[in-house]
């Protein structure tokens, strides 16, 4: 009995790792839509979306499973329950990757970032797919310091996203305003992105702790 | 031991119930703020929010409390998984509204939305609201026709979302970068608002029936 719990809850460890896999690969591609206007790259990414919702489909069952089954308390409850939440905010995270696609292949043959405003973009999709790839890993160790310090890192994110505004927004901003929209809404994107990472990363540290980190928000 | 397990059952919806009032009162207050400039109104929905931040840990308190130490099967388990769902959602949607009051201050004593973008927004505004008014009716009912047609209602919501994106980029819009800006964002947080409602009416349809409703994404 406890031996197959524990295979089951191996189980929905691995397949949150591999979902982060998943989301990780399209953040990098949606990116790379959106800065070379590839229209093909961002079709790939929106038709993998489905992937992840499967993926989730099947976390869910198997979580819900074990909970109906083998009636988890303590830190095993706080596994599954917590692991319920993270493929929720990971499911968001591909969603919001198949935005930012979204946006590439409407421009598309025009590439919908100005010039200027690239290594911003390129940096976000940089920051994002880095704070996916740890978030996958601190699934996997459930080190508590790697899961604080992801959660205090998305400072850069912020940042980025100030400075992409303060662009569009200044008075010399050239690009109209179509493209300032574009890029008003791809700030908000990956901001969101990296905020579901953190999250998720919180609630690592809930599961292996019983309490989420100091100041975290719940969110 | 079933008596102490319904109150805390009930309790639970109670609160989501109350949730979704504060999320309402929310709605309401910073589409008012937003209309009218008015610098109070913002602040009072942004002070606000820790409530509902507050309230929704009493719930997954509640819950996980209700999952240890009662360890419900079937519909009851299926009631307590999908309100520590719903409630993250609720949250989020809190979390929209102080978006939508940021706007409204960050504009003070101008009002962000220019005249002829009002009525959109304010419909906007009205649309989310009776959305959420909705969910909050369907979560103490548990009525599965009106919560499967609460998830097809938001259509209005997208037209809006879509006419005013319209507007905003049409060739003639009057009103510079910053005001487009503005409306791009509030019109993605009025759509996530009602993208929320309509998937807490999915998991109430879930936790009463089991089954998602045809077509419904788990989002």
């Amino acid at each position: 009995m406890r031996e197959a719990f524990q295979q089951q809850l191996d189980s929905i460890t691995c397949d949150l790792a591999e979902i982060c896999d998943t989301v990780q690969g399209s953040v990098r591609l949606a990116t790379r839509a959106l800065l070379e206007g590839d229209v093909q790259v961002a079709e790939a990414v929106i038709s993998a979306d489905h992937q992840i919702d499967r993926a989730r489909e099947r976390v869910e069952d198997t979580a819900f499973s074990l909970l109906s089954l083998q009636q988890p308390v303590a830190g095993d409850l706080r596994v599954v329950v917590s692991a319920l939440r993270m493929v929720s905010e990971l499911e968001r995270m591909g969603d919001l990757s198949v935005h930012v696609a979204k946006i590439a292949r409407l421009r598309v043959p025009e590439v919908a970032v100005p010039v200027e405003a690239r290594p911003t973009v390129s940096r976000m999709g940089e920051v994002a797919q880095d704070m996916v790839r740890r978030v996958s890993a601190v699934i996997t160790s459930r080190d508590i310091e790697d899961a604080i310090e992801l959660s205090r890192d998305d400072e850069e994110m912020d940042h980025l996203r100030r400075s992409s505004f303060a662009e569009l927004l200044s008075d010399d901003w050239p690009h109209g305003v179509e493209a300032a929209v574009d890029l008003a809404l791809l700030g908000r994107y990956y901001e969101r992105i990296a905020d579901h990472a953190v999250s998720v990363a919180n609630r690592v540290v809930f599961a292996v702790t019983g309490q989420l980190p100091t100041n975290a928000s719940r969110g």
